[in-house]
């Protein structure tokens, strides 16, 4: 199995005056991935909201910040889930560089993120729904 | 009449890799003012919310960013509201730089923001509530 | 000639308290947008300070926000290049949605940025690079 | 020995699509009140930057993200630092709300974020400057 990856541009907007990816952002690079990898999986999370009331919070995440990113570098992020519970999975993510030929390079963040489904009012845990639960199972 | 403003810190979050202020910021830092001068006339936005089901839009923005603004110098931010209308206002904004001394230095960025009184839910223009037409145009 | 036009997805990051992308970040959208069309015409700006030590910096901004973003929607960015002179150019720019079946939707926002070209160290204007004019007066 | 607190508000633009703080926001107040722990022992990191040459990254953080944060909330941003050795210190950080009588009311977010002492230029691991590591050990 392999895991979904997703690639990120470095932007202007990401970085900071240290000349590197700010560290915050390393957390929306890895949420993109995230929605995208359920995406691909058919879980649109506004659609989530309409047909089931639930939402995915974030419930803590521990973050690596192994090597600076620079503007302009190619990026590609990682999901893995492990761990899946009724209303909580954690996944497992890196962010790695694409070097110019192509070929992945260093590792520049790890991350193991704690997702948790909650009622998109209450946001009270909520089982995950059954086709999403079967999603992140699912090791294809 | 004197302008209301509002001190505002530049972070590491606020700059990029050119060293200076990523200039989407001063956006955020004249919606903060903006939100410090209704607050210091006694309209709390999410109250609005709840009492009259309005919330307030940015409409449009024109904005001129004539100096840099870089990580650690203090700044503080104007608010002079002009053309007032039965759901718009546009609000005058400068970003200016303290100086060490404590007095007012350069004009960092300048901008021009229309806000609108919008439904909370449909998003299409509401008046203002009475009690913030009145704050808006008192010019104490 | 049709206008360079750049594929952007509205995240959770990107929105706010209000359901809808917040204002301030559409500026960002748009950067990514020049970004690449400046890669697509063989400019990279991370090469362009280390061979003319010049960055491009926007000096202002003039933005409609027209209609409400949403999370999860699709959108396309365009660049258009007008009034370039010696070390300033201006690039008029729309976001648009992208619908369900691929066709371009409303215009949610439409801006209309001055960029200049500016020393990395000293800030100040200098002119475009000689390949750099060429490929935005272009247009193919 | 009292932590250091720092008062932050929560604005739109920390919000999103959830009605809450977005989580990756409480990297940056966290990073505020820190950058105002050493700016209160003296220590500007600007400064530090022209003196000493050296900046301060992050290296990891764990975040607990326990209770959402919501838009107009007043929050208080602790910093404790600990386990401190020659070019890092671990900080412990809690972000509270402040009631409307005042008090202290839940912790939304904790955390514990590795600081290293790196070269301005190479980035690489360099001792704290005197000054700094004597600020940061004493516990007045």
């Amino acid at each position: 199995m392999d895991d979904f990856r997703w690639p990120v541009r470095i932007y202007y907007e990401d970085t900071d005056n240290g000349g590197v990816v700010y560290h915050a952002n390393y957390l929306k690079f890895m949420e993109r991935a995230r929605t995208e990898w359920l995406r691909d999986r058919g879980v649109e999370q506004d659609a989530l909201i309409e047909s089931h009331g639930v939402i995915f919070a974030v419930a803590s995440a521990q973050m690596d910040f192994l090597r600076p990113g620079r503007f302009n570098q190619r990026l590609l992020v990682s999901v893995r889930p492990t761990l899946t519970r009724r209303a909580s999975v954690v996944i497992e993510q890196e962010v790695c560089r694409v070097l110019e030929n192509g070929e992945e390079g260093d590792v520049l963040c790890r991350g193991s993120v704690k997702i948790v489904c909650v009622d998109a009012v209450s946001l009270r845990p909520r089982p995950f729904p059954e086709n999403v639960r079967r999603e992140i199972l699912s090791d294809r």
